[in-house]
């Protein structure tokens, strides 16, 4: 399976690209940043179609974002959210599954612990995905943890909502 | 001079579109509504088809847009932001300028004080576009209002640009 995590941001938008048979791989990671000085219009062009271009090269079956609960104020959260929602769209837009995690769902993930901090989820995404340093920079990092999150949690919930069915 | 106001919302997203030559005439308002039981990446991708086909039918020299500062919390504002951030990329792509504008410059546009509460506003709405009755819903007036917002202020600012250059 393959799978894109995204951390969104209008500045700096990280995203990792996991690939899991069943254990996850890192095929690619970064970060796409757009222009301070453009209007905010332009800059989720610029992130449409990175994604879009992200989605088309490597066909993942899901795209995974983090959900934002402790965003520092409001203008941020929607400063985020407008990125967050352009992500969406193109995932949508590819007929791509959107997966939305919790960050403590995250943190467990990795960790098995939901309250770790961002230096040890750091360093076992660097194990896991068997790489010979720290992933950078952080939106990337966080990026192939939502991704690795995903593709540890998701035959889960698949195999769960087969058990209803 | 042709201008589409947008309150952002997933579940409801008002809209107004206004003519004004210089005075202000409605041409169309109302609601896009998106399915509540449907996931998110769905209703962006709802509202993204709606709102583009708005500015395809109408061919609007901008779209106007209020600034959010004041949500209830981080996460309406990063929902409201996911909806914002899909109207702003389907005019970009469109090649239509947005124009933001912060709650207190619509209120000092359409009531001449920057602190009119929401009926204020409506009632001046209403006077302005010749309305019958109160335009409804509030999302819609509230789109309206932002959209003569941008009619009374672009020409403006467009001179103070001029006269800069």
């Amino acid at each position: 399976m393959i799978a894109i995590g995204f951390d969104p941001g209008t500045a700096r938008l990280g995203f990792g690209v996991i690939e899991s048979d069943p254990d996850p791989q890192a095929i690619d990671f970064g970060v796409i940043v757009t222009a301070a000085e453009a209007p905010m219009a332009t800059r989720l062009l610029q992130i449409h179609a990175a994604v879009t271009e992200l989605i088309t090269e490597f066909k993942p079956d899901a795209v995974a974002v983090e959900l934002l609960y402790f965003a520092r104020n409001v203008t941020t959260a929607m400063t985020v959210g407008q990125a967050r929602g352009v992500v969406l769209l193109a995932a949508a837009q590819q007929g791509v599954t959107v997966a939305e995690y919790a960050p403590s769902e995250v943190k467990h993930a990795i960790v098995g612990y939901g309250k770790a901090d961002k230096r040890q989820i750091q360093e076992m995404v660097q194990i896991m995905l068997g790489l010979e340093s720290l992933p950078k920079p952080d939106d990337a990092a966080d990026a192939l943890a939502v991704a690795i999150c995903h593709a540890q949690v998701a035959p889960f919930r698949a195999r769960v909502e087969m058990s209803r069915g």
